[in-house]
């Protein structure tokens, strides 16, 4: 199985490749040798701040022939500071625009909760802070609200699916009672520390189908200097890990990826290596046995790297 | 500070008497000798089971002279089978009746998720599932709709304050911003196996005050059978809980209620014993050392008892 049937009733890739911290001078070149590799997801954001960037190595790789626009699957997502319902459009437009492209196949709601609208004439991407330091100054906009301008997107064809990110159980139970045109997928942060098996379970029961980011745990974070990622054993080396990617002569990475891709799960690797590349690609080539799913499950500790709060931002949205 | 200030208006006992699992055959006689030894604030609920006789109770203290109404704080609970807007004023009215009063002091949207309602003459209290047995069917009602329900009680004088109970973040997030009448308190699990320091402050910090209950951690849930309750060492004998509450020479209880207390954090603490009644009310007397209070959250690990889940409900609410 290389896609997931998504209840908006388009096929989405059961493995992508995600552009957090791509960056921008390499970000074209990433996107257009990730094509050649095979890749049809790619998985951006307003906040990565590389949309054009993106958006240069797809149309490269059309130009050249490699792929048409509708053999990929563009993903994007809608920053917090753009929830207010009359906001939801024009940044939509203007991602697209970045893009080249005229519709995203998924457009998601990045983190749930609205702050104050910033200009992107002032600052773009705009980040968490209104005043770019320090001060996070919340929007009264509701999640309703925010979700009703999402869907308006569908309407007007700008999207073929919309989505959710961060949102916990409670408030997807609410979203699912008032949604018109339900979530199709929620992005959460899934790695054997953090398995989050309640929401995964919950979510695919009500059709929603899971993306699964920082697949690799706490790796992605050491860059960004993250006490708790560097406190803690990288899963690359962990020996449970080891083992079953040694008896698969798999690489971790692969075998990271397909503990969550065999449950259901979407991932959306970024690798800049273009051997890592193929390998992440290829990590549904082979299966794990259940023991092996459930060894790994197992490492869960409920951490969790990617929380506002480890960046200094002061919204506990995860308690 | 023997009550805290709510953003209503109203003052709240800092120390109440929680009612669940209180006996129906000893409800009335433990409710009379509560306001006797002093209590004041009543935590009820439509799923207690129990607010007609707590009414006896209360209607003969106050017919003995032992106080008027207006010294009581009570307190019940929307149950999660009326969410839906056009049965909240229905269900209030009944279990005002249930109590004999004509007003409540404080009422509580009981679990964040609305169920299919069950009409009270057919099964009430209603309990989690539709048949009675294991089915869960919810209505598709939205927080908000319950909210704007729940806030023409105020309206209507049926409640003085209106509540949330079992919340998470972001579904207050949420509610903040489209309440007119923003919620005077928040009710959750908290002791120190589960301390929930961001949920806390999250809702101090928003004016919002938080009320604990199962203040003593799983020593409520071992008479429920509760595998986690039974497999973890009781607050009552931990070594940091005996050592603080002997150099106080206070009980164990009493240094957990006031490890609350101290932070502004209202307790419901339930008992059956006289002595122990004027124990837990008498509480607040004493003060510990931050360095004793730190101790005790110390303790903290996430550990929750009262989750749908641990009593068969397939209802991962708190995922």
């Amino acid at each position: 199985m290389s896609n997931i049937k998504l209840n908006s009733g388009f096929d989405m890739p059961i493995v992508g490749f995600g552009l957090w911290k791509v960056d921008n001078n390499t970000c074209a070149d990433t996107v257009y040798n990730a094509i050649k590799a095979g890749y049809r997801l790619f998985d951006g954001a307003c906040d990565y701040g590389n949309e054009k960037e993106a958006g240069e190595g797809v149309a490269r790789a059309i130009k050249d022939g490699l792929v048409k626009r509708e053999d990929l699957f563009i993903v994007s997502k809608l920053w917090q500071t753009f929830h207010d319902a009359e906001q939801v459009e024009p940044i939509t437009r203007k991602q697209l625009a970045d893009w080249g492209v005229d519709y995203f196949d998924l457009f998601i709601v990045h983190f749930p909760l609205a702050l104050k609208y910033i200009d992107p004439a002032v600052r773009y991407p705009p980040g968490w802070f209104v005043d770019g330091k320090e001060k996070v100054e919340i929007s009264n906009t509701t999640i309703q609200q925010t979700w009703g301008a999402m869907e308006e997107l569908v309407d007007k064809k700008l999207t073929r699916s919309i989505g959710i990110s961060n949102f916990n159980i409670q408030l997807v139970m609410d979203l699912v009672r008032y949604a018109r045109i339900k979530p199709a997928t929620l992005q959460i942060e899934h790695h054997p520390y953090l398995t989050q098996p309640q929401l995964v379970q919950f979510a695919q029961d009500a059709g929603i189908a899971v993306t699964a980011y920082s697949s690799f745990g706490n790796q992605g974070f050491i860059e960004l200097d993250m006490k708790s990622a560097l406190e803690t054993p990288l899963l690359f080396s962990h020996e449970t890990v080891k083992s079953i990617s040694d008896k698969h002569q798999k690489t971790p990475a692969q075998v990271l990826l397909r503990w969550a891709t065999q449950r259901g799960i979407a991932v959306i690797p970024k690798s800049t290596s273009e051997a890592r590349m193929a390998q992440n690609l290829d990590s549904i080539s082979f299966n794990l046995d259940q023991s092996e799913i459930d060894a790994i499950s197992a490492l869960n500790k409920g951490l969790r790297f990617n929380n506002p709060l480890n960046y200094g931002i002061p919204l506990p949205i995860f308690a």
